[in-house]
Protein backbone atom coordinates (compact mmCIF):
# COMPACT_ATOMS: atom_id res chain seq x y z
CA UNK A 1 0.00 0.00 0.00
CA UNK A 2 1.06 3.81 -0.23
CA UNK A 3 3.10 4.63 2.65
CA UNK A 4 1.54 8.07 2.95
CA UNK A 5 -1.94 6.25 3.30
CA UNK A 6 -0.15 3.74 5.81
CA UNK A 7 1.37 6.31 7.93
CA UNK A 8 -1.68 8.53 8.07
CA UNK A 9 -3.60 5.67 8.94
CA UNK A 10 -1.46 5.21 11.69
CA UNK A 11 -1.62 8.63 13.13
CA UNK A 12 -5.73 8.48 12.87
CA UNK A 13 -5.44 5.40 14.66
CA UNK A 14 -3.57 6.75 17.35
CA UNK A 15 -6.19 9.40 18.15
CA UNK A 16 -8.34 7.42 18.90
CA UNK A 17 -9.81 7.73 22.44
CA UNK A 18 -8.89 4.68 23.05
CA UNK A 19 -5.49 4.93 21.82
CA UNK A 20 -4.95 8.31 23.73
CA UNK A 21 -6.14 10.53 21.35
CA UNK A 22 -7.26 13.87 23.37
CA UNK A 23 -10.12 15.77 22.18
CA UNK A 24 -8.62 18.97 23.46
CA UNK A 25 -5.51 18.96 21.43
CA UNK A 26 -6.16 17.06 18.64
CA UNK A 27 -8.79 17.65 15.61
CA UNK A 28 -8.83 14.19 14.68
CA UNK A 29 -9.48 12.82 18.16
CA UNK A 30 -12.36 15.41 18.32
CA UNK A 31 -13.95 14.23 15.65
CA UNK A 32 -13.86 10.68 17.32
CA UNK A 33 -15.09 12.29 20.46
CA UNK A 34 -18.13 13.78 18.71
CA UNK A 35 -18.95 10.57 17.04
CA UNK A 36 -20.78 9.43 13.96
CA UNK A 37 -23.04 12.40 12.55
CA UNK A 38 -19.99 14.86 13.15
CA UNK A 39 -17.80 12.61 11.36
CA UNK A 40 -20.30 11.74 8.61
CA UNK A 41 -21.41 15.26 8.24
CA UNK A 42 -18.11 16.00 7.25
CA UNK A 43 -18.14 13.53 4.52
CA UNK A 44 -21.01 15.62 2.93
CA UNK A 45 -18.84 19.16 3.65
CA UNK A 46 -16.12 18.16 2.08
CA UNK A 47 -18.19 16.62 -1.53
CA UNK A 48 -19.78 19.78 -1.64
CA UNK A 49 -16.80 21.66 -1.50
CA UNK A 50 -14.94 19.05 -3.82
CA UNK A 51 -17.41 19.91 -6.45
CA UNK A 52 -17.17 23.53 -5.94
CA UNK A 53 -13.84 24.27 -6.43
CA UNK A 54 -14.19 21.98 -9.42
CA UNK A 55 -16.26 24.22 -10.69
CA UNK A 56 -14.20 27.30 -9.83
CA UNK A 57 -11.34 25.40 -11.71
CA UNK A 58 -12.90 25.62 -14.56
CA UNK A 59 -13.46 29.35 -14.67
CA UNK A 60 -9.89 30.19 -13.12
CA UNK A 61 -7.85 27.04 -14.89
CA UNK A 62 -6.15 26.69 -11.76
CA UNK A 63 -6.96 23.12 -10.21
CA UNK A 64 -4.82 23.42 -7.47
CA UNK A 65 -7.87 24.05 -5.33
CA UNK A 66 -9.68 20.37 -6.56
CA UNK A 67 -6.35 18.53 -4.83
CA UNK A 68 -6.88 20.38 -1.78
CA UNK A 69 -10.32 19.12 -1.53
CA UNK A 70 -9.68 15.68 -2.65
CA UNK A 71 -7.36 15.15 -0.46
CA UNK A 72 -9.81 16.59 2.80
CA UNK A 73 -12.30 14.37 1.33
CA UNK A 74 -10.10 11.49 1.64
CA UNK A 75 -8.63 12.31 4.34
CA UNK A 76 -11.52 12.77 6.26
CA UNK A 77 -13.09 9.01 4.72
CA UNK A 78 -9.94 7.97 6.43
CA UNK A 79 -11.09 9.43 9.79
CA UNK A 80 -14.85 7.27 8.72
CA UNK A 81 -12.70 4.01 7.83
CA UNK A 82 -11.12 4.37 11.24
CA UNK A 83 -14.48 4.82 13.19
CA UNK A 84 -16.26 1.88 11.81
CA UNK A 85 -12.78 -0.44 12.00
CA UNK A 86 -12.15 -0.35 8.53
CA UNK A 87 -8.18 0.66 6.78
CA UNK A 88 -7.47 2.86 3.23
CA UNK A 89 -5.86 -0.94 2.40
CA UNK A 90 -9.40 -2.17 2.68
CA UNK A 91 -11.00 0.55 0.19
CA UNK A 92 -7.67 -0.74 -2.16
CA UNK A 93 -8.70 -4.08 -1.70
CA UNK A 94 -11.93 -3.47 -2.69
CA UNK A 95 -10.47 -1.76 -5.84
CA UNK A 96 -8.16 -3.85 -6.47
CA UNK A 97 -11.09 -6.77 -6.68
CA UNK A 98 -13.40 -4.75 -9.02
CA UNK A 99 -10.75 -4.82 -11.42
CA UNK A 100 -9.48 -8.28 -10.69
CA UNK A 101 -13.28 -9.83 -11.50
CA UNK A 102 -14.49 -8.17 -14.09
CA UNK A 103 -12.17 -5.12 -15.03
CA UNK A 104 -13.40 -1.18 -14.17
CA UNK A 105 -16.07 -1.26 -16.50
CA UNK A 106 -18.10 -3.68 -13.76
CA UNK A 107 -19.58 -0.64 -12.33
CA UNK A 108 -21.65 -0.27 -15.26
CA UNK A 109 -23.60 -3.24 -15.36
CA UNK A 110 -24.60 -3.11 -11.62
CA UNK A 111 -28.41 -2.64 -11.58
CA UNK A 112 -28.12 0.22 -9.07
CA UNK A 113 -26.63 2.17 -11.72
CA UNK A 114 -29.08 1.29 -14.60
CA UNK B 1 2.53 5.24 -4.76
CA UNK B 2 -0.48 2.09 -4.15
CA UNK B 3 -0.12 -0.07 -7.13
CA UNK B 4 -3.75 -0.54 -6.66
CA UNK B 5 -4.07 2.94 -7.40
CA UNK B 6 -1.70 3.44 -9.83
CA UNK B 7 -2.96 0.65 -12.06
CA UNK B 8 -6.78 2.17 -11.57
CA UNK B 9 -5.49 5.59 -12.49
CA UNK B 10 -3.65 3.92 -15.39
CA UNK B 11 -7.18 2.47 -16.83
CA UNK B 12 -9.20 5.20 -16.06
CA UNK B 13 -6.58 7.45 -18.20
CA UNK B 14 -7.00 4.78 -21.11
CA UNK B 15 -11.02 5.71 -20.84
CA UNK B 16 -10.60 9.24 -21.94
CA UNK B 17 -12.19 9.90 -25.47
CA UNK B 18 -8.81 11.35 -26.91
CA UNK B 19 -7.33 8.11 -24.97
CA UNK B 20 -9.82 5.93 -27.44
CA UNK B 21 -12.31 5.75 -24.52
CA UNK B 22 -15.76 4.78 -25.68
CA UNK B 23 -18.59 5.84 -24.21
CA UNK B 24 -20.89 3.27 -25.66
CA UNK B 25 -19.03 -0.03 -23.80
CA UNK B 26 -16.58 2.10 -20.98
CA UNK B 27 -18.47 3.13 -18.02
CA UNK B 28 -15.61 5.67 -17.23
CA UNK B 29 -15.66 6.75 -20.87
CA UNK B 30 -19.56 7.74 -20.77
CA UNK B 31 -18.43 9.65 -17.75
CA UNK B 32 -15.62 11.43 -19.33
CA UNK B 33 -18.27 12.09 -22.30
CA UNK B 34 -20.96 13.49 -20.16
CA UNK B 35 -18.74 15.99 -18.85
CA UNK B 36 -18.22 17.92 -15.38
CA UNK B 37 -21.63 18.01 -13.39
CA UNK B 38 -22.36 14.15 -14.36
CA UNK B 39 -18.83 13.29 -13.17
CA UNK B 40 -19.51 16.35 -9.85
CA UNK B 41 -22.56 14.79 -9.31
CA UNK B 42 -21.40 11.19 -8.79
CA UNK B 43 -19.23 12.45 -6.46
CA UNK B 44 -22.08 14.39 -4.70
CA UNK B 45 -24.25 10.67 -4.98
CA UNK B 46 -21.33 8.37 -3.23
CA UNK B 47 -20.81 11.10 -0.46
CA UNK B 48 -24.54 10.17 0.16
CA UNK B 49 -24.65 6.50 -0.38
CA UNK B 50 -21.60 6.36 2.33
CA UNK B 51 -23.00 8.22 4.61
CA UNK B 52 -26.16 5.95 4.17
CA UNK B 53 -23.95 2.81 4.34
CA UNK B 54 -22.39 3.93 7.48
CA UNK B 55 -25.67 4.77 9.20
CA UNK B 56 -26.94 0.95 8.60
CA UNK B 57 -24.22 -0.42 9.55
CA UNK B 58 -24.26 1.06 13.28
CA UNK B 59 -27.46 -0.92 12.94
CA UNK B 60 -26.87 -3.69 11.25
CA UNK B 61 -23.10 -4.53 12.48
CA UNK B 62 -21.82 -5.35 8.99
CA UNK B 63 -19.64 -2.57 8.20
CA UNK B 64 -18.75 -4.09 4.67
CA UNK B 65 -21.30 -1.41 3.03
CA UNK B 66 -19.32 1.44 4.21
CA UNK B 67 -16.32 0.15 2.71
CA UNK B 68 -17.94 -0.89 -0.71
CA UNK B 69 -19.26 2.57 -1.15
CA UNK B 70 -16.13 4.59 -0.01
CA UNK B 71 -14.90 2.53 -2.86
CA UNK B 72 -17.16 3.68 -5.10
CA UNK B 73 -16.24 7.18 -3.67
CA UNK B 74 -12.55 7.17 -3.72
CA UNK B 75 -12.95 5.64 -7.83
CA UNK B 76 -15.37 8.45 -8.54
CA UNK B 77 -12.93 10.95 -7.00
CA UNK B 78 -10.08 9.74 -9.56
CA UNK B 79 -12.16 9.72 -12.37
CA UNK B 80 -12.87 13.51 -11.21
CA UNK B 81 -9.01 14.12 -10.60
CA UNK B 82 -7.60 12.46 -13.91
CA UNK B 83 -10.92 14.83 -15.85
CA UNK B 84 -9.33 17.65 -14.39
CA UNK B 85 -5.34 16.65 -15.42
CA UNK B 86 -4.43 15.54 -11.98
CA UNK B 87 -3.12 12.15 -10.46
CA UNK B 88 -3.99 9.99 -7.26
CA UNK B 89 -0.40 10.63 -6.45
CA UNK B 90 -1.14 14.41 -6.22
CA UNK B 91 -3.66 13.93 -3.96
CA UNK B 92 -1.32 11.66 -1.45
CA UNK B 93 1.38 13.92 -2.02
CA UNK B 94 -0.68 16.50 -0.93
CA UNK B 95 -1.83 14.43 2.04
CA UNK B 96 2.28 13.80 2.91
CA UNK B 97 3.00 17.51 3.08
CA UNK B 98 0.57 18.44 5.46
CA UNK B 99 1.91 16.06 7.81
CA UNK B 100 5.30 16.84 7.32
CA UNK B 101 4.29 20.36 7.55
CA UNK B 102 2.69 20.47 10.90
CA UNK B 103 1.40 17.11 11.88
CA UNK B 104 -2.49 15.72 10.74
CA UNK B 105 -3.60 18.21 13.07
CA UNK B 106 -3.06 21.24 10.90
CA UNK B 107 -6.32 20.93 9.97
CA UNK B 108 -7.58 22.10 12.90
CA UNK B 109 -5.88 25.36 13.12
CA UNK B 110 -7.37 26.31 9.57
CA UNK B 111 -9.42 29.35 9.98
CA UNK B 112 -12.23 28.01 7.88
CA UNK B 113 -12.98 24.92 9.98
CA UNK B 114 -12.64 27.43 13.25
CA UNK C 1 -50.32 27.49 3.57
CA UNK C 2 -49.41 27.67 0.10
CA UNK C 3 -52.09 26.31 -2.30
CA UNK C 4 -49.15 25.20 -4.44
CA UNK C 5 -47.39 23.36 -1.56
CA UNK C 6 -50.74 21.48 -0.77
CA UNK C 7 -51.82 20.20 -4.12
CA UNK C 8 -48.18 18.85 -4.48
CA UNK C 9 -48.73 17.06 -1.41
CA UNK C 10 -51.66 16.06 -1.95
CA UNK C 11 -50.31 14.55 -5.44
CA UNK C 12 -47.72 12.51 -3.80
CA UNK C 13 -49.57 11.74 -1.07
CA UNK C 14 -51.83 9.81 -3.62
CA UNK C 15 -48.72 8.20 -5.55
CA UNK C 16 -48.55 5.93 -2.51
CA UNK C 17 -48.66 2.65 -3.13
CA UNK C 18 -51.38 2.22 -0.55
CA UNK C 19 -53.11 4.60 -1.91
CA UNK C 20 -52.93 2.99 -5.61
CA UNK C 21 -49.92 4.83 -6.90
CA UNK C 22 -48.56 2.91 -9.61
CA UNK C 23 -44.64 2.40 -9.80
CA UNK C 24 -45.29 1.75 -13.73
CA UNK C 25 -46.31 4.77 -14.97
CA UNK C 26 -45.47 7.27 -12.10
CA UNK C 27 -41.49 8.64 -10.86
CA UNK C 28 -43.20 9.44 -7.15
CA UNK C 29 -44.71 6.04 -6.90
CA UNK C 30 -41.57 4.47 -8.49
CA UNK C 31 -39.06 6.88 -5.77
CA UNK C 32 -41.94 5.45 -3.27
CA UNK C 33 -41.83 1.75 -4.39
CA UNK C 34 -37.75 1.79 -4.39
CA UNK C 35 -37.75 2.84 -0.65
CA UNK C 36 -35.60 4.67 2.49
CA UNK C 37 -32.07 5.05 0.13
CA UNK C 38 -33.43 5.87 -2.99
CA UNK C 39 -35.53 8.97 -2.11
CA UNK C 40 -32.67 10.47 0.47
CA UNK C 41 -30.39 9.47 -2.42
CA UNK C 42 -32.40 12.06 -4.50
CA UNK C 43 -31.94 14.60 -1.71
CA UNK C 44 -28.08 14.19 -1.94
CA UNK C 45 -28.09 14.61 -5.92
CA UNK C 46 -30.22 17.23 -5.84
CA UNK C 47 -28.56 19.17 -3.24
CA UNK C 48 -25.05 18.40 -5.31
CA UNK C 49 -27.05 19.99 -8.33
CA UNK C 50 -28.40 23.19 -6.96
CA UNK C 51 -24.41 23.83 -5.83
CA UNK C 52 -23.11 23.26 -9.44
CA UNK C 53 -26.06 25.45 -10.76
CA UNK C 54 -25.57 28.11 -8.25
CA UNK C 55 -21.64 28.17 -9.53
CA UNK C 56 -22.72 28.19 -12.98
CA UNK C 57 -24.89 31.26 -12.12
CA UNK C 58 -22.30 33.12 -10.80
CA UNK C 59 -20.21 32.97 -14.38
CA UNK C 60 -23.38 32.91 -16.73
CA UNK C 61 -25.35 35.58 -15.30
CA UNK C 62 -28.75 33.62 -15.13
CA UNK C 63 -30.18 32.27 -12.07
CA UNK C 64 -32.84 30.24 -13.73
CA UNK C 65 -31.24 26.96 -13.20
CA UNK C 66 -30.43 28.02 -9.52
CA UNK C 67 -34.86 28.37 -9.71
CA UNK C 68 -35.24 25.34 -11.35
CA UNK C 69 -32.76 22.68 -8.99
CA UNK C 70 -34.00 24.06 -6.10
CA UNK C 71 -37.71 23.40 -7.10
CA UNK C 72 -36.22 20.04 -7.55
CA UNK C 73 -35.01 20.06 -4.60
CA UNK C 74 -37.74 21.39 -2.65
CA UNK C 75 -39.54 18.96 -4.86
CA UNK C 76 -37.84 15.66 -3.03
CA UNK C 77 -38.05 16.90 0.13
CA UNK C 78 -41.72 16.32 0.04
CA UNK C 79 -41.54 13.02 -0.95
CA UNK C 80 -39.01 12.41 1.38
CA UNK C 81 -41.60 14.14 4.25
CA UNK C 82 -44.73 12.27 2.81
CA UNK C 83 -42.31 9.16 3.13
CA UNK C 84 -41.85 9.85 6.69
CA UNK C 85 -45.59 10.44 7.36
CA UNK C 86 -44.56 14.53 7.36
CA UNK C 87 -46.34 17.11 5.75
CA UNK C 88 -44.69 20.62 4.27
CA UNK C 89 -46.99 22.25 6.70
CA UNK C 90 -44.82 20.57 9.41
CA UNK C 91 -42.11 22.22 7.86
CA UNK C 92 -43.79 25.62 7.61
CA UNK C 93 -44.94 25.14 11.27
CA UNK C 94 -41.25 24.36 12.75
CA UNK C 95 -39.75 27.58 10.27
CA UNK C 96 -42.63 29.81 12.15
CA UNK C 97 -41.72 28.98 15.49
CA UNK C 98 -38.26 29.38 15.11
CA UNK C 99 -39.75 32.72 13.94
CA UNK C 100 -41.54 33.26 16.64
CA UNK C 101 -39.41 31.66 19.16
CA UNK C 102 -36.77 33.97 19.14
CA UNK C 103 -36.61 35.24 15.83
CA UNK C 104 -34.54 34.30 12.84
CA UNK C 105 -31.00 34.29 14.56
CA UNK C 106 -32.12 31.87 16.84
CA UNK C 107 -29.77 29.29 14.75
CA UNK C 108 -27.10 31.15 15.13
CA UNK C 109 -26.62 29.94 18.71
CA UNK C 110 -27.43 26.83 18.80
CA UNK C 111 -24.36 25.07 19.72
CA UNK C 112 -23.81 22.70 16.75
CA UNK C 113 -23.60 25.94 14.54
CA UNK C 114 -21.26 27.80 16.84
CA UNK D 1 -48.03 32.36 -1.07
CA UNK D 2 -47.49 30.55 2.04
CA UNK D 3 -47.57 33.66 5.04
CA UNK D 4 -44.69 31.63 6.77
CA UNK D 5 -42.30 31.81 3.77
CA UNK D 6 -43.62 35.38 2.76
CA UNK D 7 -42.63 36.31 6.09
CA UNK D 8 -39.08 34.53 6.37
CA UNK D 9 -38.02 35.75 2.61
CA UNK D 10 -38.45 39.30 3.89
CA UNK D 11 -36.81 38.85 7.12
CA UNK D 12 -33.91 37.19 4.59
CA UNK D 13 -34.31 39.97 2.27
CA UNK D 14 -33.37 42.33 5.15
CA UNK D 15 -30.26 40.81 6.42
CA UNK D 16 -28.61 41.49 3.36
CA UNK D 17 -25.73 43.93 3.89
CA UNK D 18 -27.14 46.39 1.32
CA UNK D 19 -30.55 46.09 3.40
CA UNK D 20 -28.26 47.02 6.81
CA UNK D 21 -27.99 43.37 8.04
CA UNK D 22 -25.28 43.14 10.87
CA UNK D 23 -22.89 40.06 10.42
CA UNK D 24 -21.98 40.90 14.18
CA UNK D 25 -25.30 40.13 15.41
CA UNK D 26 -27.21 38.51 12.69
CA UNK D 27 -26.48 34.23 11.60
CA UNK D 28 -27.62 35.24 7.72
CA UNK D 29 -26.12 38.71 7.54
CA UNK D 30 -23.13 36.80 8.31
CA UNK D 31 -23.89 34.12 5.88
CA UNK D 32 -24.40 36.80 3.45
CA UNK D 33 -20.72 38.60 4.29
CA UNK D 34 -19.11 35.65 3.60
CA UNK D 35 -20.69 35.06 0.53
CA UNK D 36 -21.15 32.33 -2.28
CA UNK D 37 -19.28 29.19 -0.83
CA UNK D 38 -20.32 29.47 2.51
CA UNK D 39 -23.67 29.84 1.86
CA UNK D 40 -23.65 26.72 -0.60
CA UNK D 41 -21.89 24.35 1.68
CA UNK D 42 -24.96 24.91 3.77
CA UNK D 43 -27.08 23.33 1.17
CA UNK D 44 -24.49 20.21 1.12
CA UNK D 45 -24.25 20.09 4.96
CA UNK D 46 -27.74 20.16 5.74
CA UNK D 47 -28.61 17.92 2.33
CA UNK D 48 -26.30 15.43 4.63
CA UNK D 49 -27.85 16.16 7.92
CA UNK D 50 -31.25 15.24 6.63
CA UNK D 51 -30.14 12.00 5.51
CA UNK D 52 -28.55 10.96 8.77
CA UNK D 53 -31.82 12.70 10.44
CA UNK D 54 -34.30 10.08 8.25
CA UNK D 55 -31.96 7.40 8.96
CA UNK D 56 -32.04 7.58 12.59
CA UNK D 57 -36.42 8.23 12.50
CA UNK D 58 -36.23 4.55 11.10
CA UNK D 59 -34.64 3.55 13.93
CA UNK D 60 -35.81 5.21 16.51
CA UNK D 61 -39.82 5.67 15.36
CA UNK D 62 -39.16 9.22 15.92
CA UNK D 63 -39.79 11.38 12.89
CA UNK D 64 -39.15 15.15 14.30
CA UNK D 65 -35.53 15.59 13.65
CA UNK D 66 -36.30 14.89 10.07
CA UNK D 67 -38.87 17.46 10.31
CA UNK D 68 -36.09 20.05 11.81
CA UNK D 69 -33.44 19.29 9.83
CA UNK D 70 -35.67 19.80 6.31
CA UNK D 71 -36.74 23.20 7.65
CA UNK D 72 -32.97 23.89 7.88
CA UNK D 73 -32.59 22.76 4.61
CA UNK D 74 -35.83 25.02 2.99
CA UNK D 75 -34.50 27.84 5.44
CA UNK D 76 -31.01 28.06 3.90
CA UNK D 77 -32.32 26.84 0.61
CA UNK D 78 -34.34 30.36 1.34
CA UNK D 79 -30.53 32.27 2.09
CA UNK D 80 -29.51 30.99 -1.22
CA UNK D 81 -32.00 32.08 -3.13
CA UNK D 82 -32.10 35.58 -1.45
CA UNK D 83 -28.38 35.65 -2.37
CA UNK D 84 -29.23 35.11 -6.22
CA UNK D 85 -31.97 37.48 -6.24
CA UNK D 86 -35.04 34.86 -6.06
CA UNK D 87 -37.85 34.30 -3.66
CA UNK D 88 -39.66 31.41 -2.29
CA UNK D 89 -42.53 32.24 -4.77
CA UNK D 90 -40.32 31.64 -7.62
CA UNK D 91 -39.88 28.70 -6.91
CA UNK D 92 -43.25 27.37 -5.83
CA UNK D 93 -44.59 28.92 -9.45
CA UNK D 94 -41.77 26.53 -11.18
CA UNK D 95 -43.34 23.91 -9.00
CA UNK D 96 -46.65 24.90 -10.31
CA UNK D 97 -45.56 25.38 -13.62
CA UNK D 98 -44.79 22.01 -13.92
CA UNK D 99 -47.68 20.59 -12.73
CA UNK D 100 -49.51 22.20 -14.65
CA UNK D 101 -47.78 21.40 -17.26
CA UNK D 102 -47.52 17.83 -17.71
CA UNK D 103 -48.41 16.71 -14.15
CA UNK D 104 -45.95 15.51 -11.29
CA UNK D 105 -45.15 12.78 -13.55
CA UNK D 106 -42.76 15.39 -16.19
CA UNK D 107 -39.96 14.74 -14.48
CA UNK D 108 -39.95 10.93 -15.06
CA UNK D 109 -39.39 11.55 -18.61
CA UNK D 110 -36.89 14.02 -18.68
CA UNK D 111 -33.84 12.43 -19.90
CA UNK D 112 -31.09 13.42 -17.15
CA UNK D 113 -33.36 10.87 -15.04
CA UNK D 114 -33.39 8.14 -17.34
Amino acid sequence: MSETLRRLADVIESRKLANGGDPATSYVAKLFSKGDDAILKKIGEEAAETIMAAKDARVSGDSSKVLYECADLWFHSMVMLAHFGLKPQDVLNELARREGLSGLEEKAARPADA
